[in-house]
């Protein structure tokens, strides 16, 4: 289109001396202040986004068709051969728009797939991650299958219903939602930045970094393999700046950027009562019940303000600096709106607010299962009973030693503790036995500086494009930051993209359609650096 | 045959008037010998078990045929079709017998299946209940499909391979196992019974009292339906004495009377987070997890010894009294051997024995459930959690004031306890919040005295046919007793037939043909009454 030429060059002097292409100044000037832009002072950012809202008016429904096609081939990481067809997907997206695309797997492992977008003269590396696969799903749970991408026209939670995709030119009411597992975790920045390529291209832009992708496909599932696959292929996914796209956006519906993420190790504790499941009434008294045993353990790991107490939990953790508690206090309070949207009569620690309580460590239970409960229920003294347990260790602790301090906890407890599955004599010889499965691929926190040139420079970025942002110091969604920093000596921090109510990881996942419009505008924003 | 006479007239003198057919003296009394009954004094009891112990070994394949007719219809309460499938043919094997047979139903329920021989001259009733329904199943759990009844060589635990019925003629190996739903609980007395009855009536023996048959359809749903059915039907339920066949023998596999049964009530307790799932790490510090709240729901119950912490729990329970205790005393001693046999290293309110820990009210927590655990997991704050929970009240304590302290407890631990499921409303102005509901159908435990006649009378019957049996004050089988006494004006006592470790109540149910050969015995004895 070619229209936003003037306007661009206006922006860009401040911060660039590229040449644009052709523009129609007037038209696009109108645009800005039609569409309420924070636009004050132009800069590369703000003109980008511009160029990448009006492309995407004008292609609304190639950009969710290709978005829907995405979504319908199922991406839970253990499902190999769908996997495989998500990466050939992706890197025939790229190679569609001219960008060389690569899978790197290990053996046993799903694919990552890189893409690169090389700048004559560029002085630094830009890596936008995101990643491809989902959390696992139970299809029962959700209203409509998770691989068949539905629109609808409100969220289900307000009763949205099934609409058709609007006819091509009218466009898409921005409050309708897509919903299908990774429509906002974590497919949506794929799209989103594809889109934005294709619009920049269109207006003439060209990026200032070189810019590569790198979008995972075990990311629910632990990222087993990223830190070997990031290892020996250091020049390859090395950089300056790694953004890792991923996530929700901020309650308020406000952009964020995130420096600090959790890391994450997943526990399942299995804890063990009879042989076979016995009859309630003739053994209830007397056989221990691995259900009751497993309630009073997982009582013992909180207390009641939720404060774990697990001995030398919190050990390591590096506290918030005056800078990162400032950036706190001025992030929007919506716990009594979220209160609300989740029927919530009370939270944890109250009167913490949310944005304070996920700057600690999480231990979360995940679920919990012992024979059968409710309809199904039979009256017998359950064999098992059996916890999953998530930690999110924070910048500064060490996931090794949380696994360690979490099995000495449960020996506190009284129970015998082994990793394999315990054999009659060793449940013989032991009150009580608990088997702890620590699963592979835990990983470590981290959290960079809000006051490095790096960190200032990504805010001065977003705000022009995208308004005020919410700085997190640190918030509640697991990456291995920590790791890509360490193995590639390079500098991480997040950029969500997805509305925060998203169902993300549990069913009836979606994505609200203004959220990929956002982070088309944004990503274009982003390509700017 | 009619081989028997001889010693069966010996015997009935002790006791009896009525004219024998012709007998093999001789053969009989070598069978005595061969077979160790235990008939130092030939009685009515012993002569009838040793007649159908003769009948059984010329028609075991046929009994255990007609036993695995009966198996293979599913009988799951809930699976109205198959239970009317399961009463018409019970009414059918009596009808074959000549045994006049009724279902009778209430709107809604499983039929009871009614049977009755009357006696001439007959001045008392013994009415046999049992029950041909059984717990639901999850055959995934099973080895085997749980209506496909299923022979085994040895026990499963014991690595029991699949064998084929023996050749027409060639005896059943008496440790084999028969593996189905019901195979013991409870299917196994009502084959026993009539197959006592052919055995009987090839004698030439009659029962000095009228006999009844009550074969209920909903005991493991509760009997919701019982008390309405036996008050609507007074005249045809009633009887002298109730003799419920239902549970296992002794663990030292010595024939068992009990005296005294627990009641029943089940309850679902619903604990309530989020609206929907949550993201663990995003939400895992700040959102209630409704895991972590049932388990510590849960630990309060009890305390380190099993005693259960619901305020005047144990209020108007019947403590034992000196005959009762010195009963329990003489009962073997195997608590060590089913430690053994369920892998157990310790045992709840040690060193307490079992005998002893069964006549108390029993807490037991059949099974629980919140979102997802182990492989399919996800990271999440689960939206619900859920325990089934049994109580057992025994002789002299009230089921319903059972269920409110039960109520008051969760109370107690700061729940706005709720009977329907809460609506949003209701969430968000508490800050905990659990569903309780209180089964229909429950009941109340009851105990007979030891020291009646009709007790010692039923003593000294089943010891001539059996050998010295265990006395139980009380046991854990749950029976709605105290009602059918209080309905009918009856009195009842339990004799239990199947192994006790016949996997009642959980997966990979079975009989050990032992048990029913010895059922049948029994059965032939008590028919002498």
């Amino acid at each position: 289109m070619h229209r936003n030429e003037a306007i661009m060059k206006a922006a860009r002097t401040a911060d660039s001396d590229e040449i644009l292409h052709s523009m129609k100044p007037c038209i696009l000037l109108l645009s800005v202040f039609a569409a309420g832009l924070a636009a004050q002072t132009f800069t590369p950012a703000n003109a980008a986004a511009l160029a990448a809202r009006q492309w995407r008016e004008q292609h609304e429904r190639a950009i969710v068709e290709e978005f829907v096609s995405l979504l319908a081939i199922p991406n839970v990481a253990a499902d190999r051969a769908n996997m495989q067809r998500n990466a050939e997907t992706i890197a025939k997206m790229m190679e569609k728009r001219g960008i060389a695309a690569k899978l790197i797997a290990e053996p046993g492992g799903n694919p990552m797939v890189f893409g690169e977008v090389k700048t004559p003269g560029a002085t630094r590396t830009i890596v936008f991650y995101a990643h491809y696969d989902g959390q696992p799903v139970d299809p029962k749970d959700w209203a409509t299958a998770p691989f068949t991408p539905t629109l609808r026209d409100k969220p289900l939670e307000r009763d949205g219903q099934v609409s058709q995709l609007p006819s091509p030119g009218t466009p898409f009411n921005p409050e309708w939602r897509l919903y299908a597992r990774s429509a906002g975790d974590d497919k949506l920045p794929i799209v989103a930045i594809l889109s934005a390529m294709d619009a920049l291209r269109e207006a003439g832009w060209k990026s200032k970094s070189n810019i590569k992708f790198a979008f995972e496909g075990e990311e629910e599932a632990g990222s087993a393999n990223l830190e070997r696959t990031l290892a020996a292929n250091k020049d390859l996914f090395g950089g300056d700046l790694w953004l890792i796209c991923d996530g929700p956006t901020h309650p308020s519906r406000r952009q964020q950027i995130v420096f600090g993420v959790p890391g994450a190790v997943q526990f399942d504790v299995t804890v063990y009562g009879p042989r076979n499941e016995l009859h309630g009434g003739h053994y209830g008294n007397w056989a221990p019940n691995p259900a009751l045993m497993l309630a009073r353990l997982l009582a013992s790991m909180k207390d009641d303000d939720g404060k774990v107490q697990i001995e030398h939990f919190y050990d390591g953790l590096i506290p918030l600096n005056d800078l990162e508690r400032r950036a706190l206090e001025d992030v929007p309070d919506v716990d009594a709106e979220l209160m609300r949207d989740f029927w919530l009569g009370s939270t944890v620690a109250s009167p913490k607010r949310l944005a304070e309580l996920i700057t600690l460590p999480v231990l979360n239970i995940r679920g919990i299962s012992s024979a059968r409960a409710g309809a199904q229920a039979a009256a017998v003294v359950p064999a098992t009973a059996l916890a999953s347990i998530t930690v999110n260790p924070m910048a500064g602790m060490d996931q090794r030693r949380i696994a360690d301090l979490l099995i000495e906890h449960v020996r506190k407890q009284g129970f015998f503790v082994t990793r394999d599955e315990p054999a009659p004599e060793v449940r013989m010889a032991h009150a009580k036995v608990a088997r702890v499965v620590v699963r592979p691929g835990g990983y470590n926190g981290a959290r960079t500086a809000m006051d490095l040139p790096i960190s200032q420079e990504l805010i001065r970025v977003i705000e022009s494009a995208r308004g005020p942002v919410v700085k997190l110091p640190n918030w509640g969604g697991a990456m291995p930051l920590e790791m890509i920093e360490r193995t590639l000596g390079t500098r991480g921090l997040v950029i969500p993209t997805a509305n925060h109510d998203d169902n993300q990881h549990s069913a009836n996942e979606n994505v609200r359609i203004q959220n990929l419009w956002d982070a088309i505008e944004l990503m274009a924003a982003l390509l700017t650096m």
